[in-house]
Order: structure tokens, then C-alpha cells, then sequence
């Protein structure tokens, strides 16, 4: 049986980790305002990851909350959002930034959630998707104004503030403390920062 | 050069064509409120498909409008929405329907989008996806509540509507004549049609 010690996942930096079916994962925005990229797959068979358009068909909403499962692009249902200790603002629309961005933002050889991605998975020594599904942008606040247009506004979550999602399969988790600090992504400051994770046993 | 004559796409089909760069291709909603589910792709080289989600991160809206590019997952313009006749309600956020789902709806062995997807690729004879990516569902008419919940509600568009999409690269693109007929996704009689295409030349 693992511990339950958190794990610090230091800012800028991603993690890919094996989740066996029980298991949760707890993700701690321990100072607030930081999103968290995350990303799921299956190792072995035919490929299957988590899927942002199908699991938006399961909730019928634009992002999860407490209960609600996260569906894989075989329609199986992969993860639950068990607890959500945070405002519940969540982003599925947003893909996860990358080099290509950076360079389009003016900033060539930026750390992004994209390298973060295939970093993690490469040091768990797994293969994974060639490149990072869309993911489930923890504590991501991507406004809808009212005449239809998407913004990114300073995430609303609070030192403390905590999702947690339990396997429903085993499976590859990869999280991505997100690097950017061009726009107010992660803070009203542009200020990248630390993390923590932990799993939690079944029950 | 190819001619500009209509094809008939037949309700509930599905078909997958070769774009040249700057070739448009011409949907027709021929009788109205169908869905028309779009994928594209590019052969050779490292797999590049047509990306909701950083085709959102361009527009900053859930759904495009005339002259708005249509990204890659490697964030490369594939193609441009250039003309929209239609009242411009399309989806972004809904994957397509397949057997599960209708297995899920009591409706097993049920034509879908995705088996659509699979066929018409097959039939052009060239390697593709194994599973469908997220599409552009044209047509498709997804709005949000108040409350923030999504439905599905019967297109509005009327006959004759169409839309134009010009490639920016040389790709398949895939089109499916949605088959649902269990909820009103193509028209409040639930009873698919056909649809039409045409591809034009670069002008």
C-alpha cells in the first residue's frame, strides 16, 4: 500500500504517474491560483485516453464537478471527480500550451504543459500519445462573456483548495504544473508556482 | 481540375476525400437541419488532425465564423471556415455517435457517425485514426442554458444553407451525414437526410 504523503510537483514541471483502479489522486493547489494540466491513458491494448468531448456528453455541462465521471474516447468511464474542494472552475475547451504557442507569443523555448507532458511520461518509461490529448484543465478559469467569447481570467482557487479524482481503471495520470506566465493563466502576478499531489488508497 | 458539380452525400453515410491546398469544399445542407460531422487529417509524415480545441484557442469562441481558421493539433491552419450561408450554429463540443452510445440510447447496431468515419476511410484506402478525433460538427445545434448546461436542440439550418471550407494544405477531409434519429439532433422530426458537396477549385 502507498503512502499518503503529498508530493510537491515543483512549478513549471509535470509528473506521470500509475494509478491502479481504487486509487485517488489528490491535487492541492497548496498556493492557490495555479492551473494544473491533466491527462489520462491506458497502457496495453488498443489506445484509449481521457477525453474532454466525451466526458462534456456524459455531464451535458462545460466541466465536472463533484460525482461526475471522466470518460475515456472509448465511452468507458476512466476517473470520477470525487471531491472537488475549490470553486468547481475547471477548463475542458483550452488545449495545453506548447512550444509552437510560445514562439507565436513572442517567446521561443518556453517551458510548456505540452513538454511537460512528454517529459513525464518518458521518465515513468511508458509509451504514451505521440502528443497530449486535450486535458482537463484543473482550476483553469476560461470565462464565457456574454456575447460568446472565451477570456482567461486569474484562477479563483485558494491556498488549500484540492480536486480528487478516484481510478476507475488503471491507468497513466500525467499532471502538469502549467508554466505560463505571460498572461494571468495561473495568477494575477504571472507567477508560476509549486504544487502538491497525493495517492490515497482505495476506500 | 476537378468539376464543381454537387455530390449527393446519402443520409446516414458518410464519405472521406483527398483537398489540395487551396481546393474548397462545399457543404449543402440540402433539405435542412442536418448535421454534417467534419474531421480532417493529414497524410504522411507525423500524425496531424484537425483540433477543437486549438481551433477554440484561435477563435476564443466555442464555434467559428466565416473566415476563421480550422487548426491542427500541431496548431497549423489546415483549413479556413471561408463562407458560412447558414445561420452559423455549429458545434465544437460533442464527439460523434457511435456504437456505444447508441448501445447506451437502447439502440444497438445503430448506424453512427463514428462507424462513418471508419468506412469512409477505409474505402478511400488510406490509413487514418483508429478512432475518430473530436469533430467540427457542422450545423449541429448545442446551446447553453442559463444554468450552464448544454442541449441539443433541432438545427436551424434552412434549406439550401452550406458552408465553405478552403484547405490551407493538402489533407482528407471526412464527412458524415449524422444518422441520429432518437433525439432531435437533425431536425425535430428526428429523420435524417441527405446532404450535398462539392469540391471547387483553388479561386
Amino acid at each position: 500500500m502507498r503512502t499518503s504523503s503529498a508530493m510537491t510537483l515543483a512549478a513549471r514541471s509535470g509528473v506521470a504517474l500509475r494509478l491502479a483502479q481504487g486509487e485517488r489522486l489528490r491535487i492541492i493547489n497548496t498556493h492557490g491560483t495555479q492551473v494544473v494540466d491533466f491527462w489520462a491513458f491506458i497502457l496495453g491494448g488498443p489506445a484509449e485516453q481521457l477525453s474532454m468531448s466525451h466526458s462534456r456528453n456524459a455531464w451535458y455541462r462545460l466541466s465536472p464537478r463533484a460525482g461526475d465521471p471522466l470518460l475515456s474516447d472509448r465511452r468507458n468511464t476512466m476517473l470520477t471527480l470525487v471531491e472537488d474542494n475549490s470553486p468547481g472552475i475547471h477548463d475542458t475547451l483550452i488545449p495545453c500550451c506548447d512550444a509552437v504557442r510560445y514562439a507565436q507569443l513572442g517567446h521561443p523555448g518556453h517551458a510548456s504543459c505540452a513538454d511537460n507532458f512528454a517529459a513525464a511520461i518518458s521518465a515513468l518509461g511508458v509509451p504514451g500519445p505521440e502528443l497530449p490529448p486535450a486535458p482537463l484543465n484543473l482550476f483553469m478559469n476560461v470565462p464565457m462573456r456574454a456575447n460568446g467569447t472565451l477570456g482567461v481570467a486569474p484562477p479563483e482557487a485558494k491556498p488549500g483548495d484540492s480536486v480528487t479524482l478516484r481510478a476507475e481503471m488503471d491507468c497513466i495520470a500525467v499532471l502538469s504544473a502549467c508554466p505560463h506566465d505571460i498572461f494571468p493563466v495561473n495568477g494575477a502576478d504571472c507567477t508560476p508556482r509549486d504544487v502538491q499531489y497525493e495517492v490515497l488508497p482505495p476506500g
